[in-house]
């Protein structure tokens, strides 16, 4: 199931995403919330007369940095032996369709295209075998990152948590298999980034591990995966769009900071 | 005025603290929340009746590293040249009386004591003159950290990230001037960490404007302004305690994680 999170009149809901043309995609009004039990209205709304949210509003992001070998040789370095761990803020999160504003702080804005992991329920330490009970299902994202930020100050928060910083979406598919999807970025239709998760270092499944060894993740918490080779600068007027196998593609204009 | 939150008769509330001696003091019950126009009830109760929980749930807490030249020294550093910016969670706050559980991750655990800055509005690129303006004030922070983790780990998410890291309490004091304040940290009654919050190296209007320059503050946000010198290991059984000239003390004892 593809499950998206939209404001129709001024009212928040999540609706089942029916239809397989991009062009005439129905949305099957959810009773409830995601998270817990819930069942389909029944009452349909075209998915073009809604504006699109972000598919979850986090509590918090984890991220992980260096993920992929080819992107890890491309910022000069190795993998590391522990995952590389860090947090984007809910004030960075926006939707599909949503403006990344080009923030005054930065000459240097990157594009990052990552699979990210929406959990499902609450928990903490949680064994291998179990991860996969945790998960409500997959989304794309865009980890936006100030690069020359990033190479200036020694932790990440203001070159990754800036506002706009995390787009997410377009939806949450409940039904695909992480482990071996296409993962691509383009800018303005050009390819920028191409990989497959299964060049991941660490799977889905182990990052959950390494994560709530240390913290209990919340129902509506998201991991970022990492990024495969290929990052580059995004310009005002740039539209970025990632796209994973099986899932969607989230897209975004890059603005000026008002 | 000093803000307490807190828990009776299973239900949560916000208190004005009155009255001088430890053994005495009343919470004055507030109509309406902090963060908007509130007034007193007039109904009180006493505070050892009550407990006392995080005086506010914040959405996310900035932390500064290195604010403070004798505590850079001590971790093998000098002070950097922009302030070390990074997140700590949501679910890792914990209120006055709480225990700060032992992780399993872990050999190492260290107290950090901090003065922590309690924002009252939302605001983002804020100007020097106004960062005054968004504080609605102040309380203690432990800025409790595996350090052993933080040293193997390029970025801090699991190391100062972890459930019970972040004790917060025990009120909010609304009328006091941070720039000159002793902060002092005891462990099992024994002085570990003395400093004066005017050796921070970058102010708390430097670290306001710092922050929002990337990233838009919500009320109850929370920023920690770095550790004086004398951090050191935590053990379980230990009871530590931060106190803050003008605002109070927080306590917490050690345990193991269950």
């Amino acid at each position: 199931m593809r499950i998206a999170r939209f404001s129709i009149d001024g009212n928040v809901a999540f609706g089942a995403v029916e239809g397989d043309s991009p062009d005439s995609l129905v949305l099957d009004i959810i009773k409830g919330i995601p998270f817990a039990d819930f069942e389909l209205s029944g009452t349909k709304v075209p998915l073009d007369k809604v504006r699109l949210l972000p598919p979850v509003l986090p509590n918090k992001v984890v991220a992980i940095g260096r993920n992929y070998a080819e992107h890890a040789k491309e910022m000069g370095g190795a993998v590391p032996d522990v995952p590389v761990t860090f947090f984007k803020p809910s004030t960075s999160v926006i939707g599909p369709g949503d403006p990344i504003a080009y923030p005054s702080f930065t000459e240097e804005l990157h594009h990052e295209a990552e699979l990210a992991v929406v959990i499902g329920r609450m928990c903490r330490e949680v064994p291998r075998e179990r991860a996969r009970d945790v998960i409500l299902g997959y989304t794309c994202a865009n980890d936006v990152t100030a690069r020359d930020v990033q190479r200036r100050e020694d932790q990440w928060a203001r070159a990754k948590g800036f506002d706009s910083s995390c787009p997410l979406g377009p939806w949450i598919e409940t039904d695909v298999e992480p482990d071996d999807l296409t993962i691509q970025c383009t800018v303005n239709g050009a390819q920028r980034q191409l990989g497959r998760t299964s060049d991941m270092v660490r799977s889905v499944e182990e990052l959950i591990v390494h994560i709530t060894e240390a913290m209990t993740l919340l129902p509506g918490d998201v991991i970022l995966t990492g990024t495969p080779a290929g990052v580059g600068p995004l310009t005002v007027g740039d539209e970025v769009a990632v796209s994973i196998e099986g899932i969607g593609t989230l897209t975004n204009k890059v603005i000026k900071r008002g």
